[in-house]
């Protein structure tokens, strides 16, 4: 039975796609990608920003493919949640965008280091991701499904202000100063897709304060983002169904029955 | 305006009252407690499995005192959140159990491990603590406030799914082997509070399976567990709030209206 969500565009387009072009060849880690999912994002560009070898992998993870549930050389599976991002490092399979981040800032400890190396200033960095995680994200899904206008407007209300919250604390330029980090990271990618809510439930960047609008764009701009973003047009058809509250991904149900997103 | 869930007894009993009285003396690290809060037990626990030099302060969080809200030396205040439990290390604030714990394996690299050193095996263990944010802790808040006997057989089967596949994961005697760790300290708190449950709700370890039963008696167990237990007597009033879903915490409040934990 085909998932309803699994009629997607097959690949990455534009600047993304010249990305996976150059990342075609086989590597000791296994990038499981989707190439419209805001969590694969996070971790392609911390795989960007690392300067690390990996092949890119598309996996279309409404398919929930044997071949991405089923085995790895020392698992008997690559994910069991069947969510992409997902990597294979030597044969071994790990999953959760933001987990992943963290096992290549140990994993490469000669790369360029994306958290920072003073444990005062990590475990702030790591309250503003769970700020990310538990704020930020759900107030965007809650925000793209509502239908009733009354429900879009607290959600809109509750999206702003965990933005304004998080860029309060931005030190600048980037959110931990001169040096692009994992809070960057964690936030970018629901920075490049916020045009779908302004478009359609009326947020404007202007509107969070704070300065927002300013690191907003300068976020957006660095190449690393620009290289794992494609075209706007084949986004169009999933977000229609985010936005009619048709979608049917783990995260569009967690959203409506009001769970946690997975 | 006083909180509904304020009137708690004011201190910690029995063996963790033996603990909070050798650690009054002034530190740099001053731990913010409520002895009756699981979050809390998690940090607790890893201070005193580090052997790390801590003055505890008990914090009924329920009364949102601003010496708490407040000032702290570096910062305009100590859990802007207003939760239990946070930490001030040499006067700079820090809050959210599981993040204070990774601050102290970062910031007293010389006192027993809690994340195993090899990349792969950190990453393991930091998405079970995951699993245990997002499917343990929460269904467990889901079980104890339900009325409805469906919604409580459903929660019911949740939390045993969630801890099944958690003590499928353990290597043993401990879950990442010989040396207690990280996810041994994030669930445990639940472990030694799943009485109210099984007397209230039905739930049995031995139902679990997959060897939960013999894990959670062996985690129970531990000494560090032992001297960051009250006496069960006064959560009984704490308690019989969730268990008829009067609580108005934070985690009560965004349980009742589908949200995630704080
Ligand atoms: N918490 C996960 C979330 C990943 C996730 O939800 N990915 C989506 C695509 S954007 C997915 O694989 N969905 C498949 C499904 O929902 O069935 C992470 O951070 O990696
Ligand atoms: N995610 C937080 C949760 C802490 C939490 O919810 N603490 C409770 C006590 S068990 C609290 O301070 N509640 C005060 C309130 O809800 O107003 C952590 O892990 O530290």
């Amino acid at each position: 039975m085909s998932h309803p969500d699994a009629d997607i565009f097959p690949h990455a387009t534009e600047k993304a796609l010249e990305t996976v072009a150059s990342h075609s060849a086989p590597q000791d880690l296994i990038f499981y990608a989707g190439w419209f999912c805001p969590f694969v994002q996070r971790t392609w560009i911390a795989l960007e920003e690392k300067g690390i070898p990996y092949q890119y992998k598309e996996v279309n993870p409404y398919h929930k493919e044997k071949h991405f549930l089923g085995e790895s050389l020392y698992s008997s599976y690559i994910n069991p949640k069947g969510l992409v991002p997902a990597i294979e490092y030597h044969g071994k399979p790990l999953y959760e965008s933001l987990i992943i981040c963290e096992f290549l800032e140990d994993a490469f400890p000669s790369t360029p280091r994306l958290l920072p190396a003073d444990p005062f200033e990590r475990a702030n960095a790591r309250l503003w991701i769970d700020h990310i995680s538990k704020a930020v994200v759900p107030s965007f899904f809650r925000l793209v499904q509502a239908q009733d206008p009354e429900k879009q407007a607290i959600a809109l209300e509750e999206n702003c202000k965990a933005l304004r919250a998080l860029a309060e604390a931005v030190k600048g330029p980037y959110f931990g100063g001169e040096e692009w980090g994992l809070v960057d990271t964690a936030v970018v990618p629901w920075i490049v897709r916020d045009y779908v809510i302004a478009e359609h439930r009326g947020y404007k960047r202007a509107d969070v304060g704070g300065g927002w609008e300013e690191y907003a764009k300068r976020l957006e701009s660095r190449e690393s983002v620009l290289r794992t973003s494609s075209g706007k047009k084949h986004y169009e058809k999933i977000y229609g169904r985010y936005l009619r509250d048709e979608a049917q991904s783990e995260a569009a149900k967690a959203t409506r029955e009001g769970r946690p997103v997975p």
